[in-house]
């Protein structure tokens, strides 16, 4: 039976039974941590070799000295290493250090400081600016836009991706909507991936802006999970058809490939924007760590080195995925009282209640020793107008542990959902 | 007999015989590359045994997981190592990625979007900026302020330092003036070290501005060449004493110390600093490379081991200097064409030609097969008010070469001298 089926007695004798199991829990004295989407040591592991993979020759293939100065936006095998990941040529990319979210911080600076290009008004000086976040969406994001002041717009997210209706009417009105974030494959937390359509209609944008540009952090390219990866259209394809592709910066990184904390950064865009890119950053640093880049050449030797480390990954935290799923469809699902997405890729599920029960959820966590990503975190300003998604992040914890905070989170929700409806009983 | 103290005649004849060995070097067909302060791969090759200082645990002292994604501003045992070179304590240092110049240009743009601390406006919006840049000093400090378009103001530089008078009375004055460029040890290119007045005069500093900030870049602090190497006060002790510790922001790197591509940068300030800059890169980044960092540490492991390292650049790099000083102590000095400095440390030979001659000797060197670093460089804009200052950097061409490439220069500064007072006879 149904929770909001039940009347109230019924519900009255659901939560307190649910409440009963809720305080052995409790009495567990659990310190579980759920938080963010780290990979688990045993991952890094898979990773080890690549320590010993740099020992003594330090030549790039062009005879560069990488232990020197030298090279602003990467050696040239970094550049063959990535192009594939990212269906770019070589002097499409810049390779930069362990972090792609500085470098899509670096690249609202450049915008908000000296413009998108060498022709536009940097940011800056354009008074108020505008942002299209797609909810549920990467904190680390909105908190990179909140910084900079600008006014983050709410765009639902559907299976196909964002609210592509909204984004053509608002972009094509409002000149002082600058930018997008989208992570458009696997996308953090939805682990939706944006459908064929929505990418050719992000292609073919029409903003009022001349300096609109799409954030397209590809993060989760090639995190598959499962025998029927997702597919994403290349979005630089689309865009040369139309000649708009000096309007999408993409990103990536191997921090969920080879070490999170130690991976190679990477930002893909139009030869144009490279170029001005590398004129700004010229000032900004003399190069980046080439040893690094030379380390993951020499350990996964190729593009296909890579996606077999990948398949690795998978061994490892799919069977993670799984039991978080396994605790939602038995314990969730025949009660009606939240909706999730079973991703084929990336490194979340995302988890709706009914509405104005996420807080109380992840507090009832909380309380029972299972840290949980704050309710709210995955919108802008962390206000969840629904109250309602909840990001859970499966990779990090072993097995063991995640079916124990799953069945402490199912009988939160349980308990939560019980109480919220008989407010209005 | 000196130039100066020639007649017509004397000097016609004098650049005949130095053209004709011009023309002679001009034959030899040369390609030599003195433009840049690289170590040389004698050098590099010191520090091979890092590539294989971390191989299996990766943990730090605490337990953490380098590997992982995590802790902001540097792994503790980072921090031991480097604070003693800076003389600052753990909480009063943040360990960075692999470029001390991004730190600075980071911190730049910190001041010019945020402000440099929470409560002062952000420089964007105090209209004109300017900034104190003392010279002959660092090409790519000048590009940043010219990039974020802030006027430069040119500071004479004598053997004590800047001159602090002038330096005293501007900030004193002129609320507009927001940062000054430092290179207080071994300076580039001059080589002098600020002596104890100097310091304790910037510590004493009464700015207009109160978001007034000296960007102290110790890049050379350990950097010694001799027996008797110049010793620079610590700025954070004397401002301590008078209650300026959150003027300075200082900076430092292990380029030169172990790869000049793949080294740690740390930054020191006050502890109140260090939270505000902390409170900001927390949505730049997740964190730096812990992994090079632990390599760093496993590697030198202690600040003695650091400096046991100098020791051994030292003993590479002291001939090369001194190759530098006997080509100019003989071929340049008796004749009285020019003025150098004989620095106790660092990666330069600042050289001064009569005024008028810098870029002509460039042009000359340069199309005899020596590249040296253009005429102008060490200055702001470009431009050398003088049109003399030439810096030579001598560490990365073997000794063999640099006595080669310094008889063409040394050749070169005879002709341009003497064609240049020529002119006036």
């Amino acid at each position: 039976m149904q929770l909001c089926e039940m009347n109230k007695e019924q519900l009255e004798k659901f939560r307190d039974e649910v409440k009963k199991e809720y305080d052995g829990y409790k009495a567990l004295g659990l310190a579980l941590n759920m938080t963010r989407g780290k990979p688990s040591a045993q991952q890094l592991d898979l990773t080890m070799g690549m320590l010993t993979a740099l020992t003594e020759n330090c030549k790039s293939e062009d005879g560069t000295d990488c232990r020197n100065y030298g090279i602003l936006d990467g050696i040239s095998e970094a550049k063959k290493l990535f192009a594939p990941m990212l269906g770019v040529s070589d002097d499409e990319l810049i390779i930069c250090g362990n972090s792609s979210l500085n470098i899509m911080y670096d690249m609202i600076m450049r915008c908000y400081v000296f413009g998108v290009d060498g022709d536009q008004k940097p940011w800056k000086d354009q008074g108020k600016i505008k942002w299209l976040c797609p909810v549920p969406g990467y904190d680390r994001h909105f908190a990179i836009t909140e910084q900079f002041g600008f006014e983050m717009i709410n765009i639902p997210t559907s299976e196909t991706g964002p609210d592509m209706d909204m984004i053509e009417k608002l972009v094509s009105e409002d000149a002082s909507i600058k930018g997008i974030w989208c992570v458009p494959m696997y996308a953090n937390p939805t682990g939706i991936t944006y459908s064929d359509e929505t990418v050719k209609r992000f292609a073919a944008l029409k903003p009022a802006a001349k300096d609109f540009r799409i954030f397209w952090d590809n993060a989760y390219c090639i995190h598959h999970l499962t025998d029927t990866p997702d597919k994403l259209l290349n979005i630089f394809d689309e865009c040369k058809k139309l000649g708009s592709e000096d309007m999408v910066f993409e990103f990536a990184s191997t921090s969920k490939v080879s070490f999170a904390g130690s991976g190679v950064a990477v930002m893909a865009a139009s030869v144009k924007n490279v170029k001005y890119v590398d004129s700004l950053m010229t000032i900004q640093t003399i190069g980046y760590d080439k040893l690094n880049m030379l380390r993951h050449v020499r350990f996964f030797g190729s593009y296909e080195g890579m996606l077999e480390q990948m398949k690795k990954h998978r061994a490892i935290i799919a069977p993670k995925f799984r039991a978080v799923l396994d605790a939602l469809d038995s314990g969730i699902a025949p009660l009606g009282i939240g909706t999730y997405t079973k991703p084929n890729g990336g490194y979340f599920v995302s988890f709706n209640t009914i509405d104005g029960c996420a807080k109380k959820v992840v507090a009832l966590c909380k309380e029972a020793g299972v840290v949980m990503t704050g309710a709210g975190a995955t919108f802008p300003y962390k206000k969840d107008p629904h109250d309602s998604n909840i990001r859970i992040a499966p990779t990090l914890p072993p097995v063991s542990e995640l079916e124990q905070a799953m069945k402490v989170f199912v009988c939160a929700v349980k308990l939560a959902t019980a109480e919220k409806l008989l407010e209005s009983k």
